[in-house]
């Protein structure tokens, strides 16, 4: 699990961004993907609440998709923000991502009651283009591969 | 939206897998995506909650795959279930998919307090193995394009 001090980029996220169902720290609702560097892989943890069911005593596929989906672009906004010189914590607003596109192989059916980790490896593709490959853990059994190819937030996703 | 009347795929599913959070209709806390035909297509229509936020005005990314998933395993069951003899409210249980991949190219911000339609044409690829091409829209905005490959589901989704 992550050490007790260290900061996520969704710490960091603008208020205004920060609603967010996945990785939002005000969506007192959301399931809160938080996403940190591990030497040069990015990593989130989460545990599902049973809620997440897909049949009972596994967890739902969508989930693990929303999951990969904030790991993704948190990936990004860390890959990003580092490029920019920065890193979580340092008091500067990073990047905000949007999902271009989301792929998921499933590999397995995935437990519940386990803590599941994400583990992320960012490449630019362009300048405000970055292609996240996931791959996603149950303990040591590997349930998952994704890619997620995310863009800086369009001008157009901000409500006029 | 649908006819009154008209029985969803989900609908048919036996108790034992009808927990899905996104399609199961014992789960009392999933989001309920019901899939039913219209003519050669499949149809499901979902209301986002509030909740799933991506940014304030727009529903979040991990929540059109998650109806986007549930949208292409039942219409995976329809598929078999019809090419076996059956219609959905017959009284025969359906087959069960699970999803084997997810691909999602976000088209668009989709824009939250609209109905969402799901239109999935499937292909079956063997005859445990189903591929749904989906369009999403939300009113008359084209939102998201997916594709997920449904697999009739293994006995290692059971537990012992």
């Amino acid at each position: 699990m992550y050490k007790d001090d260290i900061k996520a980029i969704q710490d960091d996220y603008a208020d205004d961004f920060a609603w967010c169902y996945g990785c939002g720290r005000l969506n007192d609702e959301g399931i809160h993907v938080r996403t940190v560097w591990e030497k040069d892989q990015t990593i989130s943890y989460i545990h599902p609440d049973k809620k997440f069911t897909a049949i009972p005593g596994f967890v739902y596929g969508g989930f693990l998709a929303s999951f990969i989906d904030c790991h993704g672009t948190g990936s990004a906004s860390l890959a990003l923000h580092r490029k920019n010189g920065h890193e979580p914590g340092v008091g500067v607003e990073p990047p905000r991502f949007v999902t271009a596109s989301l792929h998921v192989d499933y590999l397995m059916p995935t437990p519940q009651g386990v803590l599941l980790k994400a583990i992320g490896k960012v490449e630019e593709i362009h300048p405000k283009k970055f292609k996240v490959m996931i791959q996603v853990f149950a303990n040591d059994l590997h349930v998952a591969n994704a890619e997620v190819v995310a863009v800086v937030m369009p001008k157009s996703f901000l409500k006029s």
